[in-house]
């Protein structure tokens, strides 16, 4: 794969919503994409957490470095998409956090993240499901594009 | 409310444009809305400003604590979203901001906060508007939910 | 140009797809376009890179001053927009990046900014192709108002 590799979706449904104060944010996004039968998305969100766990990935080692933060933090941008992962939607999300110091940090986002309110922008698309699989290259779970046929 | 609450709504109208050079962001976009009758949207931006003020959340003392940074700056990254408050199309936004030493802050977006220049994607949604009251829990003024019948 | 100046655009294709493993970030989304026959577009990008250049611009000198980290880093989040400059389909994006030890930093994205892995989303609106220009106020090559007949 040399260059990339974009599957054309049609648009879907389109949410604004409000996630649910003192839940984990990804299992909330997981759980109103089971109910709403959504296969396909992306989203992004603005808001606050009162705790979260964010990683960043070690490209060598393969596997994520995680730390959590036990202080109330802005979300200051989360940018993410659901797929299909085991037969199931799973979100894959990164995320800008900033403290009451002005402090940033930032990274893939895990559970426990925990909302103290939250804004998110959720548009659904339709077409071929995209499909998490094993990357031999990076470790990853990326989409699978064989099955795809993307341009 | 336990878990997450999203409005369906119709897509509108689309906009991508410039931001003004030396006036304040938020009133720049607040006043586009009234103008083209835009009551729920969302949008991104890049771009710099010659100042701003953001802040973070006080979840304990439920104020906003607020900073000014009179110094240009990019606007790495800007997400947000227009509703209604008082009556009113209003934005609420955060946004990363990053100086020429590599310093990054970021935060909740407030005026006044001066743009240099900037390129807006505003995307209109159509249906019930999205209208904030204030909600006990945070001390925010979040979407009523129960005046939209959310799923 | 004292307010902000919004061009309506129709939506026109969805693309949500992988990005190039060892492959520059702004050539590979580049040649998509040129490729695709894409003109006027907004993405967002989650990932990360194994290298980035990125750089703030300096608003009294008029110039860009960049800096290069030799490091993986998670592109913790990126968004930009296609337009035309001097013909062709050019990106504008910024990015925020951050690192195992939990540092970020972000600004304009440049090239060689090298992909190890990431997920695009990527719009692409219709109607009269955004052009960029150069603008004498701020130095910066913004999109060309007069010829669109913004509102």
């Amino acid at each position: 794969m040399d260059q990339l590799v974009c599957f054309e979706h049609q648009p879907g449904r389109r949410f604004v919503g409000r996630l649910p104060h003192g839940k984990d944010l990804i299992t909330s996004i997981e759980n109103f994409c089971r109910v709403s039968a959504i296969q396909t998305a992306t989203f992004s969100i603005i808001g606050a957490v009162s705790s979260a766990t964010i990683g960043t990935y070690d490209q060598k080692q393969h596997v994520y470095v995680t730390f959590t933060e036990n202080t109330p933090m802005e979300i200051v941008t989360c940018i993410g998409n659901v797929s299909i992962k085991d037969g199931t939607p799973a979100i894959h999300a990164h995320i800008v956090l900033g403290d009451e110091h002005g402090k940033i940090i930032g990274g893939h986002l895990f559970s426990e993240t925990i909302i103290f309110a939250g804004e998110i922008d959720l548009q659904e698309v339709t077409g071929k499901p995209l499909e998490r699989v094993y990357d031999h290259t990076t470790g990853l779970m990326l989409w699978n594009i064989e099955s795809q046929g993307g341009r």
